[in-house]
């Protein structure tokens, strides 16, 4: 008797959480990033973003002013919301990972113990439920001394569920492209621990001109997180970062920002910069991007998930996110109205289906296959 | 007897050329842009951008430092330069335009004349040579008072070459969103006459991190060029100024900057912002791109190339371009080395072969068909 081919597990790699100890660094400060309370909302506010300051600002001062950043809902701290998401979403496995800054602006003293806080946090997520539902990026220390940056990665390779780490854009705060950082990414392409690269500073609010604040968070979040991933793996690319670490292996979030777009733009003006075009290359940016480069499949339109995967030079390497629980559906900011149709999630699962073709051998890699096998998301 | 097909036509939309008035207003400055000569070098530099402020200082003050800018060849500068470039690379038509950054810099006193002047030194070189090889795109002058604009606007009608205008990104200097822009876009569009966005100021030079310098023109060029773009457009859609302005065309440089990547994920982020999404909205990004937008092609990739076509709703929507003469081939600085194959060039070209067909009927269409329909590249 021939047996039925079993459905392809639905995978999330983009999927944050905030653990208690988390919550409690935020709302003990007065700047960026923070979590305050304001009387007219049920909800502390979470206050993540530069261009979210203005708002901020206008809401201390004002108590009918729009209440700055988003509510902090339990679908941030509680791990049954996350599963009921899952339910409703139909998602099998969750990479977990702490959201944007991570321990960016911890004090380099306390940064450690809070990475331990934080991770050990993550670890126990993915074991409060049996069946391996949930793994993990880690968060590194960035702030501290390199022994503790390196001592937080050894840490992570003890943790059963750990499957890589999330990181921004910073580095040790000169970016990605800093060769102070290339022992930290050494370690990591030696653990087999990927970076999942995440975008937080976006781009100085000047760019957006004096007109931003009237079309809320679109511009930044829209066109500054991308072009931060874009110009940030560009100078790990033009710094030969990629060629010194080849172990190194990069997931990018929202599908490279812009990079699968503006790869050829990149590659060609390398190709003319007098400067640059007589040094000796090692590969070119397609490559690079085909070699150590992994995409997440949250770009939210067909058009963008096929250049993602013609880019990348194949389905097997994009993987499926939804960046929940950023982006829930208008309306249910409370909480309550989130529980059913997630318009964001729709939107890259019908990328998928429309690029790839519904249930194709491609789509389903796109969904799940591929993240179980480079993440190897099973007990082990 | 049958007759043979005629070879469509090779038009070029993205070509800049500086007439002498032009020059001279350059070579009077002392802030960027000018143009400067140093005694190691036989042509004078160009030195447009921001990004090119460190490398002007460095060689004012030692003259051993690299030059700054770029060489002011006679690519930038002679028809019988353009006519060379067009016999080697196979073009039949150019629609010339003003490189950036046009008159945005002139007094508002003297831009009015200015623009008369480099207007009329593009219809004088579009009627040099018999056979209708040239047209082009005109220059306003942005920073002269609205009536001396709008006089501006009137004059191009009568030229009979002129098929459009090009511009940047800052408007009347508060960007393309700014209401008091609005006489002057609806003028535009009566008079059918496109605009030509082109990038110029980028992003800010903090954005590319201490290490910029060493990765040449990259950066700004490859990244930030295409963002500012982007960010200008997106600017326009959420103020509305598409639907204000309907009759409105727009040719976007660099095949939109990154918009074919990124509209899934600016489309998303307006329908999940709380404060736009209760707004009642008029078209999403995806129709005003099929409705009132045109890219040019200079994308540099076979991905980029399909991603907008894509987004763009057809092949019928992109023209071919090759900006020159930015871009020359490395190692003919001087502009002797320049008379042969442009790999910048070639990469777009490749890129419309690949994406749509060698020789199909779409393939044609982007490569001149589009342009001559759309901008009517024809004596009328």
């Amino acid at each position: 008797m021939a047996h039925q081919k079993p459905k392809p597990q639905v995978v999330d790699i983009h999927t944050h959480m905030y653990p208690p100890a988390y919550i409690s660094i935020l709302s003990s400060r007065d700047t960026i990033p923070l979590i305050r309370r304001f009387p007219s909302s049920p909800d502390p506010r979470l206050i993540l973003l530069e261009a979210e300051l203005p708002a901020l600002e206008a809401a201390l001062h004002d108590p009918t002013a729009p209440l700055p950043g988003r509510p902090l809902t339990k679908h941030f701290s509680h791990l049954s919301q996350k599963l009921h998401f899952m339910a409703t979403q139909k998602i099998d496995i969750s990479v977990l990972s702490l959201a944007n800054p991570w321990l960016d602006f911890v004090s380099p003293l306390e940064a450690g113990q809070a990475a331990d806080q934080v991770n050990g946090s993550f670890e126990l997520m993915c074991t409060a439920r049996k069946g391996s539902r949930f793994f993990f990026f880690g968060t590194l220390p960035l702030s501290a001394p390199l022994p503790t940056i390196l001592a937080s990665i050894d840490n992570l390779k003890r943790l059963p569920h750990c499957r890589g780490i999330i990181m921004g854009t910073t580095g040790l705060g000169a970016g990605l492209d800093d060769p102070s950082l290339l022992p930290i990414l050494k370690a990591l392409a030696t653990a087999h621990l990927p970076i999942f690269l995440h975008p937080h500073y976006g781009l100085p609010n000047s760019v957006y001109g004096p007109r931003a604040s009237e079309y809320g968070h679109v511009l930044p979040l829209a066109l500054g997180f991308p072009m931060e991933t874009t110009i940030a793996v560009a100078r790990m690319y033009l710094a030969g970062v990629f060629d010194a670490v080849p172990a190194l292996r990069m997931i990018l979030a929202h599908s490279g920002g812009t990079l699968p777009f503006l790869a050829g733009r990149i590659e060609s003006c390398v190709l003319h910069d007098g400067k640059l075009a007589t040094v000796k290359r090692g590969r070119t940016v397609w490559e690079v991007l085909r070699e150590q480069v992994y995409l997440d499949a949250v770009v939210y339109s067909e058009v963008g998930l096929r250049a993602a995967v013609e880019a990348s030079g194949g389905a097997e390497r994009l993987m499926f996110g939804t960046d929940h629980p950023f982006f829930p559906p208008v309306g249910g900011e409370a909480g309550d109205g989130e529980e059913g149709k997630w318009e964001s999630v729709r939107l890259n699962v019908e990328a998928v289906d429309k690029a790839l073709g519904e249930g194709s051998e491609e789509a389903g890699m796109v969904m799940g296959g591929n993240a179980v096998k480079v993440l190897r998301l099973y007990e082990e």
